[in-house]
């Protein structure tokens, strides 16, 4: 069968790594498998092109970080082609571009708008293994672009998905999609298998297994997707279409994120169209609102509105609220950087009531105080104080008793 | 007018320099002209890029190689680019591909075929500068080839030729082409011009300004080219067609190059076809032959051949010529590492007589034998000992009065 096999970076980040990732490849072609191979850049690499860009300009043109960025891929693809034909295997390096990847013209954060693969199938048949530059593709005018942060995987499962692979391979340094964060939780547990929306909810919660995008493309295109470590044997974790197996568990795992700003706008006149005029200008500003909470007060006559925004725009998105809220009258606009996102994630939760109350009642006797909440089919989310996040995380995973063998 | 600049990797080591060069090819710009940046790899980039290489293979096939090594000059592209657009001026880097620069299909020493550059015209037309990564191209079916060792000067005086441009200017880390190595003569004199014959014998002499396919490039096309550093603003040296300035000196430079082996087959039966036997069968080899010289013995019946090859490629060398001499019943091969070729070079040497007479007198009169010789119209070269070498630069430079100012 053909498998799709995706190598970040800490996976061939020197060339002892990369060795052992041709070694991993060819075992994989000789158990009888047509293998195409997706490879980020060495890790370290796209940090040190990116620092000698701002070393000569503060604000480099994307257009030109692109051609920039897009060298770690081809560098890695280049050296881990030569290391698998060093063991005697037939291998060929593609770029984006000779893998066909066509992008729109959005430097820095390109879309993947279609594959041309024949130049790839007809290597594939001539018995070559591929290897693939992450990260990038052309546009139909030939201007090289980068997918974002994460890009290789995306490519992975898009090249996956063209090519019709029975399985997209995501190597990485970990074993798989944990039932939380290790680090907090030691007992956490590896899961075997997780579906497509699970993974959604976790990867966007902040566990940084698998970009986003590429969840939301392996679940369009039903591309099964397994993520597992290059640096072990081990089984790792499937994430496929959700079957009844999964729906019997409620709660899959424990996701938080600390990267998120709390604005409140306080005594905003309570008028229609007032939250729409806030959250339109906000996003033309290209930041995504995660949580968003509106209270009535108690007069009636005004409101509170209260939304969360990544770290990372939260001076931008306070200026803008700021000057909104002296337009519509409203009393004031406050801030609080100490909050973190707590989440609980199931498919399970469609069929089981009452995993809100738990979780709510679990936090409140550990005198957790809950700040905001939203919760979608398969996913409950609070927003506590900053300090609380591991406690939390603790008290779920073990109340959803997670660490123990599904 | 339009100006082609190229900066070779000292000129682009660290991201200081490649400010150093937006800089000056901002003024260029400023002072009315139109220009087009050619770059190499940043220095010890592309030797980095060969390790890894070795690290993984020990024999890397040439594909991957090509598209391994033309990851350098991208990244100087991007980031001269970069820093050219901090400047206030629009910029635009290439790759070899989107320059239109198509080349055959001989990875690692590709030859330019054909430059399609209305894509490079209309950017110009629209003002932009454009910065081109050198020592690279494609094949007509998009395969990444790169042009070989100071490739980027090639793809310069291409570029410069295709693009009708006034000149290719050609910026290293020295001022210039020298009547010989100041290191061994300090009183070394700068040429402010050279005629392209001359260049062509002084770069295989081993006079390493210019790669020799970018002289010869630059002759064929008539394409003006001004060597010079980067690191001052010193005219340099203009590399032109002949004119009658330049007959008037007999002799402009003295070169040397240690870098050659001579091979002697003793005992060759005098018979019609057995040399061409033997340099067919080292050409086929891919091994390039300088020197030959042929003596019938005294005996009338029998021949010793001796010929010089890069120390490179001596060891093969050595061995198709000791099989060809057992075919042939020649009595025996030597060789000999310890030779140093001496050549004074000048298009004066066309209408002037005895100028190799003098260089053999001077040689002779500081005890220096002559093992062979060689001319041209323009070119007298001679192997001597190794040890000699410095002295025979010293002695010839100043009995041609090649320091007094021109």
């Amino acid at each position: 069968m053909l498998i799709v096999q995706k190598y970040g970076g800490t996976s061939v980040a020197n060339t002892g790594r990369i060795r052992a990732v041709a070694e991993r490849v060819v075992r994989t072609a000789e158990e009888g498998n047509e293998v195409v191979v997706v490879v980020s850049a060495m890790s370290g690499e796209t940090d040190k092109l990116i620092s000698l860009a701002h070393e000569v300009s503060s604000n480099p043109n994307e257009r030109e970080m692109d051609l920039l960025l897009s060298s770690g891929e081809r560098i890695t693809s280049a050296l881990t082609a030569i290391a698998i034909e060093e063991l005697g295997h037939k291998a060929m390096a593609f770029t984006g571009r000779q893998m066909g990847i066509i992008t729109d013209t959005v430097h820095t954060r390109a879309r993947i708008e279609k594959i041309a693969c024949q130049r790839a199938e007809k290597a594939l048949s001539e018995g070559y293994i591929l290897v693939i530059a992450g990260f990038q593709g052309v546009t139909e005018n030939e201007e090289v672009t980068t997918l974002g942060r994460g890009g290789s995987d995306l490519s992975a499962v898009a090249i996956a998905s063209a090519l019709n692979a029975a399985m997209c391979e995501i190597y990485t340094d970990v074993d798989g999609v944990y039932t939380t964060d290790p680090n907090i939780v030691p007992e956490a547990r590896k899961l075997d298998k997780i579906s497509f929306e699970e993974m959604l909810e976790l990867a966007s919660l902040g566990a940084k297994v698998l970009q986003t995008r590429s969840v939301e493309f392996a679940m369009k295109y039903e591309v099964p997707v397994v993520v597992r470590s290059s640096f072990n044997e081990n089984r790792g974790t499937l994430v496929t279409k959700e079957d009844e197996d999964m729906e019997k568990v409620v709660v899959s795992g424990v996701a938080y994120d600390k990267n998120q700003t709390k604005i409140t706008v306080m005594g905003v006149p309570d008028q229609p169209g007032i939250a729409a005029k806030l959250f339109k200008r906000i996003a033309d500003a290209n930041i995504v609102v995660d949580m968003i909470v509106q209270n009535v007060s108690s007069d009636g006559k005004s409101a509170d509105i209260s939304f969360t925004v990544p770290k990372t725009d939260s001076k931008e998105a306070l200026k803008l609220t700021e000057a909104i809220a002296g337009d519509m009258e409203a009393k004031g606009v406050s801030q609080s950087e100490d909050i973190a996102k707590i989440s609980i994630v199931g498919v399970g939760m469609r069929t089981h009531s009452g995993v809100a109350a738990q979780m709510f009642e679990t936090l409140a006797k550990h005198g957790i105080n809950i700040i905001m909440i939203s919760t979608s089919e398969i996913k409950v989310s609070c927003i506590i104080n900053l300090k609380y996040t591991e406690l939390a995380v603790r008290v779920l995973h073990d109340v959803f008793e997670l660490s123990e063998t599904g």
